[in-house]
């Protein structure tokens, strides 16, 4: 499929690039194509970032089918522009189609459509240390009909934000509410998926967890309300005892791309790493004993978040102020890899030519 | 607040009244309010219903941020048009918004604002048994913003389209295969609220039934998945040795209003209704035992559908091709109420004059 292409003629003032945050400014142009049960995918285009007129009744309104994929685009001090492991994120994006029944994209296609847009709107790619641009690709289901099945039409798109340094002020450990009674997702349900409603149902808990004064939530399994699972939308991981163990996955966990890297680093390097069950009894144990060493999480925004402090029925597992030795090095060489400053060894790096 | 007017100055043609469907036409007129963090809800209007154009970054696309509502008007014999208990609908909006962080409405105006647009479009209900006017009051949340938080900002629509009748055929039991994998919502989820989420939640499993040729799917509760919640979108209701079972409220079920109705109505007729946890385990020893009588659903959409067959886990419970004594004289009397044949003695409808 050709990707046609029409140029923005009113190009936007770009935005302080020591003032960007987080997915606020948007750029010149976005990537739409349409789906239609008969035809398939079809209608590839970019065109100048513009809103998009929907119908009322249109179903991702009403119904929520919708998904999403978050991946950066960096440049590098020699000005090439770096993808992390894109075709990771189009692969998720058809689980998680599968999982709400909506139809699959084509995985290299999609990659392409990603370099064409991320190529168009280049300039709009910061250069200070730890910006990006941040790629949304997303999916709607389009049928403006009320009853409750999957639509017969969708969009893609892809937007692109230029986001600022996650750690302006250098990496920080940030404290964490174990959260005892909202649940994210369980076994059965769509916590592996991308999908849009699994940040709605977690806001509430969040909202809880700020006002007490903690960063982000860690969730517990929905079933027993014993097994960690999550931090915010990050994965995470704990070192106990030399030994390094991330929850595994169960359903009901989202497979992070930054996790699997990780993992493949850490065992790369010889580290023990165990996917395995972890509960919150067993956390707190080796605190007590002694032997938590550190625990952070991981995800595409901040790469790797140390985890300082967590609240967990009114026990305190503090882990200190000072960021651990792995989280330190597991993050120097992830972002040093992102943005071509370390050799890439596990071919993970795509060039935006 | 007042609500401003404007009338469209091209009227569309009406669809076939024997041919409605649901939730496929809508009427000329939609009702939109916008909501400001410093400002509240505002600018109310009722305008000629057509499609509003959303920045991609929209937050309803991204995090599902988004809820809704169903009711329906109901022409009488003699011209007059009703509305079932739309006060309980607008107090559910509230419970939902509280759980999905967005602001409240103000239940009297919003009430007001439906019977505003009814009015308008009162050309559009249709006469017909069975038909009506469904009126789905929604809102969105309209943050042109990617960090995932609670939006700023929302958009609150009704919009109306006119439906067929349910059981065009007559009252039709239906078959139901018990879901033994996928889970529609858990305890400290969004299964009580009337969030977009669920919805899209629940296609995969509704796709496979309808596959294995069952009509809907009955839920089982995510922690144990051994007692019953809802099947498909109603809620369910048990005649067991002369007694009437539903499954008690516990977070992770709709309180749908047909439900609190027909509690209240058996309640009236001096029968047994219990609100208690029920597992399929009770269900099918009942039916060997012969004591299982009749099982049907609640919802605005159907009001009543009686269960004929339940699959689960290979085993069949068969429940006939008639339609249970109980579900019919409920039926009756709560469709009797809604287009004025049987007295309001509970004092249920509302008129739109
Ligand atoms: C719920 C959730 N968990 C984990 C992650 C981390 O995934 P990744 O490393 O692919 O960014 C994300 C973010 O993408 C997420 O939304
Ligand atoms: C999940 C779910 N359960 C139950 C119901 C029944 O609720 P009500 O009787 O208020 O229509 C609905 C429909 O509204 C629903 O969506």
């Amino acid at each position: 499929m050709e990707i046609t292409i029409e140029k923005t003629t009113s190009p936007k003032t770009k935005p302080d690039q020591n003032a960007l945050g987080f997915g606020k400014y948007f750029t010149d142009h976005m990537f739409i194509m349409d789906y239609e049960k008969n035809i398939g995918w079809h209608n590839a285009k970019i065109i100048p970032y513009q809103p998009i007129p929907l119908d009322p009744a249109t179903a991702v309104f009403h119904y929520g089918q919708a998904i999403f994929e978050g991946l950066k685009a960096y440049r590098t001090d020699d000005n090439r522009i770096l993808l992390f492991r894109p075709s990771k994120n189009m692969e998720r994006i058809n689980i998680t189609n599968q999982r709400m029944c909506m139809p699959d994209v084509d995985v290299d296609f999609c990659v392409n459509a990603i370099k064409e847009i991320v190529r168009i709107d280049q300039d709009w790619i910061p250069s200070a240390p730890g910006t990006a641009l941040y790629i949304r690709p997303f999916i709607i289901a389009t049928d403006p009909y009320l009853g409750v099945r999957a639509s017969q039409t969708y969009k893609f798109m892809i937007i692109l934000s230029p986001v600022g340094a996650y750690y302006p002020q250098g990496m920080n450990p940030v404290n964490i509410y174990v959260e005892p009674d909202y649940v994210r997702a369980v076994r059965g349900g769509t916590g592996d998926a991308k999908t849009c409603g699994n940040y709605a149902a977690s806001l509430k808990a969040q909202e809880r967890a700020a006002e007490k004064g903690y960063v982000q939530v860690l969730w517990l399994d929905g079933v027993e309300k014993k097994y960690i699972e999550e931090v915010g939308s990050m994965n995470v991981f704990f070192k106990i005892n030399g030994e390094i163990i991330t929850p595994a996955l169960g359903g009901s966990i989202l497979p992070g791309i930054t996790r699997a890297s990780v993992i493949h680093l850490l065992k790369a390097w010889g580290l023990t790493v165990t996917e395995r069950k972890i509960s919150m009894d067993e956390l707190y144990q080796a605190y007590q004993s002694g032997i938590l060493e550190e625990a952070f999480g991981t995800g595409t925004a901040a790469v790797i978040s140390p985890i300082g402090e967590l609240s967990w029925n009114g026990e305190n597992i503090e882990l200190g102020k000072e960021v651990g030795e792995l989280a330190k090095k597991v993050y120097d060489t992830i972002t040093g890899i992102q943005t071509g400053k370390v050799e890439d060894a596990f071919g993970w790096i795509v060039e935006v030519e």
